[in-house]
């Protein structure tokens, strides 16, 4: 039944995803990704890898220098991937800064600014390519970026104030989006620089006060769901927005805590992160074509977002990794029942048979809705990821 | 062939758009969208008409307004509907306006701000709602306030550096939204209020203009295309965002064009909105599902927004318009042909045999993606405009 039944299986399947990412993924994105004329990396590529769009985000920059650092760090030390993560990471020192020291959402080939967005997402990906970038190379200076993108990312999110609001002060809300980048920004950023304080506290610090705020305000148990927004003293907020659950996010949210459960041997934080993911798998998981809902309701009622019915890639690969952390960490049966539905659902649906990588959009019933493989918010992150996490647990590590 | 092509065809098409109009969608939004508590129209219902959100969009007290008051001047006098263009004109009254008189995008049932964009379409709406209403009440307050607020979305429109940039001045665009909303609204304000100067022109000459720069700017013909976004001289901006097609806006934008020609009898106006309508057409037309695709790329290429091929109703209002009004004005078959087309299609597809009215979010196959009403975005205008206008040209006017 499962794909982990046997330690042969566990060693085939570690195997597997380790093929596809250093023999499918990460080739695809360094033959068409990275550009060699302006540095960085460009991920508007159509199916067979060629260029949609010359426009970056930098979020991109950032996550692309964290995946490949993280490579030569934890797979092998391969100059490619050293290269890769180095261009990326001087993308970002040269041209990733707005005049008042907040990053860009997206500029142009060669660096010039397009478009500043309110949140700080570009921020913490900055935060966790430096650390890993320092790590990697000993560059004291990248540590202290890393601690300064962190830095801008906390005051941003979490001080009253600081972030230019979307709506009026009529019905004030929160969002679980800015806790859970919080949680594996400070993971990273400990992984790599150790736990000494930023931004007034060590990061295991601002990891404890994430997780209690997501399992304080944002869980709901009476309904088994995480919820994506909530009033600031965590009450629901009955408006279709305030309704809208995000599954695959919330299972993401999920092996963020699981992770931090493994680090800690914390068998309570173990089973807050497993609570999250049973409630939310039941949420997610589409009984009629299988993979996984990208929205649904806290009551069932109809979804706004036009894309609530869709299959999009990442949701999918947060799945895998969190089912099989919640099967490595309880060896509970329902966990390797569910990998192996998502694992096996996945790959039958997502990979491009033709040109390799993945297809990031599908329809409802599996089908591709459209095929380029990146645009500003499909690149070299969560895929590699998923895979690289995959064969690291199937490691015992 | 055609629903149109003998004049017992017509009347018996004009009294089946009259029956959908009358005896069922204005009666469904009557029953469940109406505020008999707070006034001003509630749009955020399930498919039964149960509410699932109690915000209101300020967009949709000026449509609704405008709706109503313009079937009491069109078609009958019937007393509720007075009764309901009034609540959402003095909705808008109280509570439409933001501190400095740009008008909010939300607010909650009993009127409280919620949120405000950078754009002035509320301002657009409230413009036609209250030229309506001042003549089918002869209310001169109303008539200052059309005017008042059709000034503020000229300025905040086109009058450089009023709007809050979306990007930054790195590649400068403008969107052919401004000019389309601009010539309905123009024409909606000279029908109720006369052609008097409004910010500084009549309506007719600020048509013309706005005319005039979607057929140099926004027009390639070369393409047979119309672009939703473009360089300030016209030129392709060669980007997802710029290569991104927008077929049913594109048709709405050739009836309004159409619409224009008729009333002048101006032929050369006329061909080109016929152009419009045909190139769009040719390109938004889905060969394989039937129904018009939501976005298209300019070269063929995957377009980024998720919903790009999913089926929404008011495209498919709006091409039943542009195509019996193109018939109507040119005698053509084509359009007759392709009026049958997106007519059945579309009564197939949307109406709700249940409950009444239109789903709103078809996938591309033609089956239902979510069941409600409506939302933010949908309520009593599209469908119901389109209704009354194909009624009407069935009836020779």
């Amino acid at each position: 039944m499962s794909l982990v039944a046997t330690p042969k299986d566990r060693a085939a399947l570690g195997a597997f995803y380790r093929r596809v990412l250093l023999d499918d993924v990460i080739p695809f994105w360094l033959r068409h990704g990275l550009d060699r004329e302006h540095g960085g990396m460009l991920t508007c590529l159509d199916r067979d890898g060629a260029l949609l769009d010359t426009d970056k985000s930098i979020w991109f920059q950032g996550r692309a220098a964290w995946m490949f650092a993280t490579l030569w760090l934890t797979v092998e030390r391969r100059g490619e991937w050293l290269d890769a993560a180095r261009s990326c990471v001087e993308f970002l020192r040269r041209h990733g800064h707005g005049p008042e020291g907040k990053m860009w959402f997206s500029v142009t080939r060669d660096g010039r600014p397009l478009r500043m967005r309110r949140y700080v997402y570009s921020e913490a990906f900055a935060a966790i390519a430096f650390a890993a970038w320092a790590r990697a190379t000993g560059d004291e200076r990248a540590a202290e970026e890393a601690r300064r993108a962190f830095e801008t990312y906390l005051r941003t999110s979490f001080e009253p104030g600081v972030m230019t609001p979307k709506f009026e002060p009529t019905r004030p809300s929160k969002g679980v989006g800015s806790l859970m980048i919080g949680i594996v920004t400070a993971q990273e950023l400990r992984e790599h620089l150790g736990d000494a304080p930023v931004g007034g506290r060590a990061p295991t610090e601002w990891i404890d006060g994430f997780i209690g705020e997501i399992e304080r305000d944002f869980l709901k148990r009476e309904h088994r769901a995480l919820m994506e927004t909530v009033a600031p003293d965590g009450s629901v907020l009955d408006h279709i927005d305030g309704r809208t659950l995000n599954p695959g996010h919330a299972i993401e949210c999920a092996w963020f805590v699981l992770e931090e459960a493994r680090r800690r041997r914390d068998a309570r934080m173990a089973s807050l992160g497993v609570e999250i993911l049973d409630g939310m798998w039941e949420r997610g998981w589409d009984p009629v074509h299988g993979g996984l809902l990208y929205f649904t309701d806290l009551l069932g009622r109809p979804v706004q977002e036009y894309w609530h019915d869709m299959k999009f890639w990442w949701p999918h690969c947060e799945a895998i990794i969190a089912t099989l952390m919640a099967w490595r960490m309880t060896g509970e049966d329902r966990h390797a029942v569910r990998h192996r539905l998502v694992h096996e659902w996945s790959f039958r649906h997502f990979p491009d048979p033709e040109h390799g990588e993945w297809f990031g959009y599908l329809h409802r019933d599996g089908t591709v809705s459209q095929g380029a493989k990146g645009n500003l918010f499909k690149g070299p992150f969560h895929l590699p990821r998923m895979l690289w996490m995959g064969m690291r647990l199937m490691e015992g590590r």
